[in-house]
């Protein structure tokens, strides 16, 4: 079954694999049971693009809040994939253009390199970013937006074959600006829910010294956040747990630490 | 009778035919008595713009909702009526310009161009996109809308004869933007609508092994989704059906995701 | 007295004539009083003009509902008046053009050439669509519109006299846009409003074989539109019977068209 | 006094002359006390701007509904202050330039022009157009407001004087622009009042045979209009009045055109 | 004691002192205690830049209703200073450069030029003009704007000196536009309140011939304006007593026009 | 212990040493315990930065009331630091660049910069100006906001590393603009908030003749300001009282104007 790739360590090979492993600096922790589900689904949409004629062409939109692994778990489902073309795009791409004629340019050639390949992955990272939406006002680049949705839509030449796969941490935006609806489908990706999946993700990355450190970072963010509910993403658990090594107080500077930011992510909470 | 033109297999020639057949990756499937009804009525406007000296100028609208096969249904009149110019525009065929004074200069080729046929036809597929609409702050490009109208609107040169037919999902902001009343006529695309059509296409297009898996999968949508009501386009019904057929569960899988994007276009269902 | 030339058939001559007769495909029939008043008014306007001293300078807007006869109107006045020069400009005629820029040089160049004759007029056609009006976001093109409100507004040299005639089907628009208040004088145009005058023009127009059959027509469209009121342009009206000699069974097909037509334009009846 | 030089004839010379007459196509009629009353301001500014060291700037604003005899009483005022340069810009002397930049240079242009002469005069004819000026959506050239407003407000060079008349007929609009604060005077211009200014107006201006035609003429316009009250320009009554000499009956023609006019400019009344 | 300095005649020297005298046409006239306030609290500043080291820089704003002789106070802190660079920028220093970038540049440059001398002062006179700020549509070139904040908050070179000093007639605006919050201090400038400074400012002015005039001039305003808040600037005062000196009855002109501006300038009253 | 590293005298070394120094013209009192905590946690940023390796990539936003000393931390930070590389950019860096196409492209080239070093520090300082932000129309540049968000987001290259200080007057604009999440850490900086803080930075500025006279500045205050509650930048104060020492009796003078800054930055007080 294809589906067992998943567990094999076999990388993709190409031009941009060390790029997609800068996006898994804390591997894949599966804390969740909705982990392997997205990761499943991700490489059926990749078998299928791979054989099936009737369906060559299929875009999927992974999303979720603010540091939830988006970027990490496309990028996994890329390297383990197999296409001989895998291309990530980011805002980081862009910001050399002078405008965003120059950037759709960009953009029109990237998917024009993937239609030369007979199977081909494009990787749009942070979608919010790249059109330059700015909630106030409600400014973007309708350019790089209409560039974005139409490519998404056009299917590559005869013969050729391309899973687009795109990641938003903003998906009412997206729903509103008629972006969601250009997607075949779409995948979320949850945050850190509650305190049994935060105990699973420091045991997993080993980020203190021992499990009864494990407890009492628990307890102390449960204090501090005074709720069951985590609602945080795991690069924001992962980074924070790192500095606070640093700390004299490792411990308590990470719970505290921890609870600002749930606090600043989860205003009502 | 002319009409009877609709179940010949005669194709068009010229240059664009294989372009057409492209969009009619799954054929037409006589899924509902309305295929037949609008199949009839775009051939009337075929024959009306070949023969009728002070009609010599048509423009149609195709309208449903997204998914529904309108490019479908106006790519199969093209290939039946005959005319010796027929050209397809697309959003993609306007991305790859710098800017909207490019792309409104491309438009205005097209015309001129089939302005040099005595009977040409051409295809405006997806007018929201190609006039670059962006529903949050109302965004689009002037430039190419009023382009579009202005050139619908105006007759060829004397001794010319010219069809016009154009698609769109978005019938309603057509309708405020003042491009509706620039057409001579409408004709609505409907989508799949109840349980009874969803059968005929899966049946039609043999999706599944048995008419026994059509039944299962008809069971399983209806329960999942929750009503006798579908309200999917013609394509996601295909397209996911294709999909499922690798799941290791297809009857399930298909009647699964169907639900989710029926869910997903019809919200408050 | 002047106002005979109405009757005559002495066609204007100069280089748009056949320009000019392509706007009256179906001749000028005369379902209403105001038809005629409005061909006394024009010529009126027309001989004041060529004759007064103190008034050589003069701006008529013929405004009304979509394909009530504007445009013919328009140049059934042009063809009788016997001006050396006549110059019709059209959405089309400004279509051409790279930017708003380049198409209000274009109408200057227009109003600079008419200076040159002694007896110029200029027939602006479509006002709303010229100035690029869009009602979604208010959008227009400023350019062009103060350059035409400029133009009408001001005098050509002296010893030099110009008639402006303009249309429009959008006069609230043109009034929000103090566009009115730039002409000197304003004339409505009707649409065909009941079923006695549509009997007239279907009987004028001989499109039926027998008047029992333009009877027939008449019964079927009261049905259809449930109603006495029609509100449709005459345009609509003629091509629609065009169509319908086509059809299998063509007064039941135009009764079912011309209500669809008439629902279309009148969507609170 | 300096204030009989109103009644004098002797025309003030300059290569603009021809073009202050272009202005007076019916000359003045002194059809209320108003009218004296607004000349003998506008002299009185005149002299201060000649003769006194310390306001030897100075900028006037006429003001009035359309059609009222703004230009014609600024162009009078010119003709008899006997100013070595007087120049007058309006919006057709714009109407060529490309852009609003280059329209501002022109502006410019002219002021630096009248700022080589010891005394010059500027009128600055219909404003709101001047600055491209459109409700729908409030559009306008702030560019050309811009150089406007700081030019009005900036002196000539020292030993240099400078008056300058400028007109619109949108004062309020003027007014939420903030231009009127930057004119040191306004001078108000009433339309045409009542039926008694009316007949003043027909009887000095010999527009009909006999007085006694003149009576039936205002009594023709009482009835239409219904109401004593006038309130319409004096440059539309005295066109109206020729077009109307063409007319089979010229009075009862009259009256009638001059209600509709009356009840354009007084949607209300 | 620096601030005696008010008193003395002794004029800057530098290239601008003939401009600056230009904005002191009716010199400085005592009308209130706070005039007097005013120059001490300005030569105080004056007096700061030039010996605090740690107080090098500073940026003061002088503000009050329109011709309250906010220039006037500005031009005469500046000549008393004696500073060797001293630099006046109005909005006509900007209106021959092509656009706003031009603008902004030139500004960009006068305080380059400024950071060359050891101890500088620029006056920014009518900063709302110079942002070329229009109260329809907020309109403003915001790129004058933050070129203006960032610069009058950046301190010149070490070892380099700098005061600014700067006008406004809407002081509530560049409050909401955040350039208040960009100066370090703020000055009000009064308009002449009551008949008593009225009389103060015409007797030292010497604007009738004798006291018993101005008498009769105050009462004369008084009956017009109804109130004993007069509520007008200087400047107008000055300008309309000079013209009323040409009339034929100079002191009723004046109260009559005197009491017609207070009423432009305060609506409510 | 690392942050000891605060209490030492040793500098940092790099070309832009004098350019911090310059944002400390008063040294950092330490008037509450939150500076000092202010100043550890920025230390701890540092040391992680410098040590971490998978967290090689930081961005910290310190924001506070105006005048608060925002800028002095980060520059006092930053000095201790000992980094190779340490670039402040302010929006004065950015005032000479012709538009935000040329500022994007300065900013993207000091990131560039900095990536060529293997640690840097970037202070972007005052992110509000920087963006141009204009709170009348929502105005900024999207261009310089949108490169300055991905920027800080985009890790430097393998084997280098960067820490990000960024400072901000209007944290809840920030928050609407999508900034604040961009940022990893936020600090709060507070202005001085009662009398008895006041005390501190008065006596440790060694700002009046005597602690009597620093007894009597409080009281003066107090009186003025009514409140226990002061609210008021430490950069306010120090500056207002320099200014003060020129005055005749400098602890009124004082009082007074501090009394008229409070109440200028607290309207509601
Ligand atoms: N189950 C997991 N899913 C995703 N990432 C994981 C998981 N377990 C560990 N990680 C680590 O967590 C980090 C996720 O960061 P990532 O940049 O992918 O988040 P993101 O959602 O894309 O953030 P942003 O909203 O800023 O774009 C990576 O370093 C990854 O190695
Ligand atoms: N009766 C039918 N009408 C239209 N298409 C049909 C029909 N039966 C089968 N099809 C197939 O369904 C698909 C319709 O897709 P098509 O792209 O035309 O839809 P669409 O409405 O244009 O979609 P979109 O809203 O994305 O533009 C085609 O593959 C076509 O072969
Ligand atoms: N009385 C009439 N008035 C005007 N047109 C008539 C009349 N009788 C017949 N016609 C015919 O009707 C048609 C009117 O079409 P025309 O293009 O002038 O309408 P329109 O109002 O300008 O339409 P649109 O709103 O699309 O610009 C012409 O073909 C003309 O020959
Ligand atoms: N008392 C009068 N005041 C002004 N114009 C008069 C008077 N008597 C006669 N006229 C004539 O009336 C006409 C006034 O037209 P004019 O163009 O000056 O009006 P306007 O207010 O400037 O119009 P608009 O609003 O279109 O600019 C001129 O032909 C002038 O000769
Ligand atoms: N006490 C005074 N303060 C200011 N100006 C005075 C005073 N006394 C007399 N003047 C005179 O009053 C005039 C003030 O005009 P000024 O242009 O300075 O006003 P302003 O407030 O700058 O006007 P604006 O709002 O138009 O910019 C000058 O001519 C000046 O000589
Ligand atoms: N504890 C302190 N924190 C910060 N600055 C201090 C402190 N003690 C003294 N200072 C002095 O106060 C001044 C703070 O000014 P600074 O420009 O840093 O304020 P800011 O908040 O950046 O102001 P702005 O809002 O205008 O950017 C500096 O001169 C600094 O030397
Ligand atoms: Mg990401
Ligand atoms: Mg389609
Ligand atoms: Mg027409
Ligand atoms: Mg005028
Ligand atoms: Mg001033
Ligand atoms: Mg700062």
């Amino acid at each position: 079954d294809f589906l067992n790739a998943l567990n094999e360590v076999k990388p993709a090979f190409g031009a941009d694999d060390s790029e997609l492993e800068e996006n898994l600096t804390y591997g894949i922790i599966y804390f969740s049971e909705s982990i392997k589900a997205i990761l499943n689904d991700g490489m059926l949409y990749v078998e299928n693009v791979r054989v099936q004629e009737r369906n060559r062409h299929m875009s999927v939109l992974l999303y979720g809040p603010s540091a939830s692994g988006k970027t990490a778990l496309a990028a996994h489902i890329a390297m383990k994939s197999g296409y001989p073309f895998i291309k990530l795009i980011t805002p980081a791409s862009l910001v050399g253009f002078r405008d965003d004629m120059a950037k759709k340019d960009y953009i029109h050639k990237v998917f024009t390199d993937a239609y030369k390949s007979p199977l081909s992955m494009l990787i749009l990272d942070n979608l919010e970013r790249m059109i330059e939406w700015n909630p106030v006002g409600a400014r973007l680049s309708n350019n790089i937006l209409q560039t974005l949705v139409t490519l998404l839509q056009t299917p590559p030449p005869k013969g050729h074959r391309l899973l687009i796969l795109a990641t938003t941490s903003q998906r009412s935006i997206m729903e509103q600006l008629d972006v969601t609806s250009a997607f075949d489908r779409e995948i979320p990706v949850p945050a850190v829910r509650d305190l049994n999946e935060l105990g699973v993700v420091l045991s997993e990355a080993r980020m203190f010294a021992s499990s009864a450190h494990v407890e009492e970072a628990l307890k102390t963010v449960g204090e501090y956040a005074s709720s069951d509910t985590v609602g945080v993403g795991i690069k924001t658990i992962l980074t924070t747990a790192e500095t606070a090594k640093l700390s004299s107080d490792p411990v308590n500077w990470f719970g505290e630490q921890l609870a600002g930011q749930i606090a600043r992510y989860n205003p009502t909470m």
